[in-house]
């Protein structure tokens, strides 16, 4: 592979990469839920903890015959993962008439799109130039929202740690891609990742007919459905099982149809997995929750607190993941504008919900069997990220996706212990009942 | 529930209950691959390291209503999860003419099968008196074979070990069930479990369906088709990185038809999992296999490590699993007395596969770098075992299952390090290298 400079690379593509994206993905976006992730026959990478470098993918093969012979499943397995966004079965609220038209949007006092970019983790996978051209889009707005949810994500978490995020910048190569922060075995956080990721194409019939009878009535030109999906996704571990892990992905999907109009819809969620239950802690998580939705819908924190539950369950153990938070999906209502700030207040108050409870355990002791219970129920994580999570098994179902960031959401250490079950009256079994039983938090 | 002794339990239950067993299964067999498993509301528990005593089953509800509402479901789970057995896409084998009746066999040499029953980890799951009026039986010959494999392998383990199996016998109201044996956090075993476990009830409609669609023409009486289905099934994760992990299962599958004869088939296979590729052991273990494959068919050994290859393979890491062994199913020819005649030689080879691998590295010193990579590789195991294992999947998809047996062939411990990818040259790079382009050893 040719080592030349990323920015160059970067100009050179995406200028004509994002209005008139022509050839098959031969990535595949994995945005269902926990992870969003693109990869590609020799993908490049940016790691920032190393300087700018680049790196082949080792295990996405590079031979040019491949790509060929590739291009066509591999549309199809982006085209299907990106469908993942729609996949949930049942809709609590309800929905708005379907918005068939991106209303006309007032661009943010938000400032310069190029000085914004400065404090995110790396460059946004889209150009800024193109950005900034096109910086009253929907598609725009949300990538900047994503990339700052990112960035402040992660600085307030290399802040209370004190270690620095490995950042892996990827791409394909008629655009799109990611960008993959993780921290491992820090001082706070055993592991802790957080993923952008940008990518466009056009449906498969598959993916098509899959939203056809989720009820949306798509007219593509000559049959072509051009989309592009986005979000940003994350799952924190941290050392101290006082500490309690957590997961958050906020999204927009958009297609466009035949007529130049648009279909667009958001989904997410902020959910909290605690080992040991600490009442003021699921509050204060909660409440901050509650707050936010509020201020949008009186039926949001409730509807996405129960739908959060709902998903976020082990059936073969009959326990939730954690003590939930919210969870939507095909969020178009009541407008693009209203959605989207709905989505915006969510990403905005990932960190006010859960860094208080970091400082909060930070210096708290723990005991042998704490870490050992922790590792426990790291086991039921994996086992729910692994058997029931949508994106992760889109993501590992389709030839080419980037595995690394589609499995940064497990943790470094799990554990699988035959028979375990918590005496009576310990704060495991505190914690297991809870977990059996959901209970109302604010 | 009622305390009462687990013999006269067993006596009242199962002089009725394999030749007469009329009402819906309650429980679930998993007999695909790695495991066996069954469960019931209200399981009753025998543990040999604690004594003979009774627990009720946790996780599976006690509730009168309950089990009345989930018999169907149950036995639907059962009967598909039976249908396990026969799930393999592919036949490498010419078959030969389907058997439709059980050939006459010869009663084996082999003993009174009470005092052969005293060797074994616990009763064997049907009575003991039954067995000796079924004595020529291929599923009595079966059980007992897949009993004595148990016992002998759980002797070899803690032999070798110093430490002591506990013994977990589980049984379904209308009989059958099964023993699952597990060693934890042993000197030499993270890990070990052995499990057996025999079903029979009558197959869905469902499961009847699967099977033609496999070839095989099923005649039930007034449309009923009463299975039997046994299995032993074992999962060795050693502490010592040195030491590899091995797995094996070797089933038996038996339908009533209405004319009085039988449909049946055999399944099964030994597979090597190391962290260090070590020429020496993988030979010893595939000549092993072939050794014991060559005395039946030339083809078996050559076309069941093939299958073997197939099977166990992490598709979305382009890697196989282990080094393989042997892998096979829907064994129907020449007859069903040299068909048994090669499973029987396939589990008595199992101790001499691994033991002598296990003597071999049982003191050999390991660093902390050679662990972590042991721990990686675990995370593997756990990947294939949660998102590919056909036994694992029907198993956790069935409500009602004995999700601890299931599980149980999950490592204690495991580990996921983001873009680990180990230095070229280093044994961790050529253990890989093997995993991505599967040997030939003998």
């Amino acid at each position: 592979m040719a080592t030349v400079g990323l920015y160059s690379v970067n100009r050179t593509l995406q200028t004509t990469a994002r209005k008139c994206f022509v050839s098959p993905l031969k990535g595949v976006a994995n945005l269902s839920n926990t992870t969003l992730s693109c990869s590609l026959p020799g993908t490049r990478w940016f790691s920032r903890t190393t300087g700018v470098r680049f790196m082949s993918h080792g295990t996405a093969g590079t031979s040019a015959p491949g790509r060929a012979s590739r291009g066509a499943l591999l549309l199809a397995g982006a085209a299907a993962a990106a469908a993942g966004f729609v996949a949930s079965a049942s809709h609590i609220l309800q929905r708005a008439e379907m918005a068939s038209v991106v209303p006309k949007v007032t661009v943010e006092e938000e400032g310069d799109i190029s000085e914004r970019c400065k404090g995110f983790m790396s460059p946004p996978v889209t150009n800024v130039s193109v950005l900034q051209e096109s910086r009253a889009e929907m598609s725009t707005r949300m990538e900047m929202l994503i990339m700052e949810t990112q960035a402040d994500f992660c600085r307030a978490l290399e802040k209370v740690d004190g270690g620095t995020f490995q950042v892996d910048r990827w791409e394909r190569e008629e655009g799109g891609g990611g960008i993959s922060c993780v921290m491992q075995d820090g001082k706070v956080f055993e592991k802790a990742g957080v993923s952008v990721s940008v990518v466009f194409g056009h449906l498969t019939e598959e993916a098509a007919k899959q939203m056809r009878s989720r009820g949306k009535v798509l007219k593509g030109k000559d049959g072509k459905l051009p989309f592009i999906a986005m979000g940003v996704s994350s799952v924190i571990h941290p050392k101290n099982p006082h500490i309690p892990t957590v997961h958050f992905n906020y999204r927009y999907f958009e297609i466009d149809e035949e007529d130049g109009s648009k279909l667009w819809w958001f989904g997410g969620g902020t959910d909290l997995t605690p080992v040991f239950i600490k009442d003021e802690d699921a509050f204060h998580f909660h409440n901050t929750l509650k707050e936010a939705c509020d201020k949008h819908h009186p039926r949001y924190y409730p509807d996405f607190k129960k739908w959060c539950d709902r998903y976020f369950f082990i059936r073969h153990r009959g326990e939730t993941r954690g003590i939930g938070g919210i969870f939507f999906d095909d969020l178009d209502s009541p407008d693009q504008e209203e959605a989207f700030s709905f989505v915006r207040s969510c990403a905005r108050t990932v960190v006010p919900c859960y860094l208080p409870i970091v400082h909060k355990h930070l210096t708290e002791p723990f005991t042998v069997e704490e870490k050992d219970w922790q590792q426990v129920r790291r086991g039921r994580y994996v086992e729910f990220n692994l058997v029931y999570d949508r994106g992760v098994k889109f993501g590992l179902a389709t030839p080419g996706s980037r595995i690394e960031s589609i499995l940064m959401s497990l943790p470094l250490t799990a554990r699988w212990e035959y028979m375990h079950e918590p005496a009576k009256g310990t704060p495991e079994a505190e914690m297991l009942d809870v977990l059996r039983n959901p209970r109302e938090w604010v």
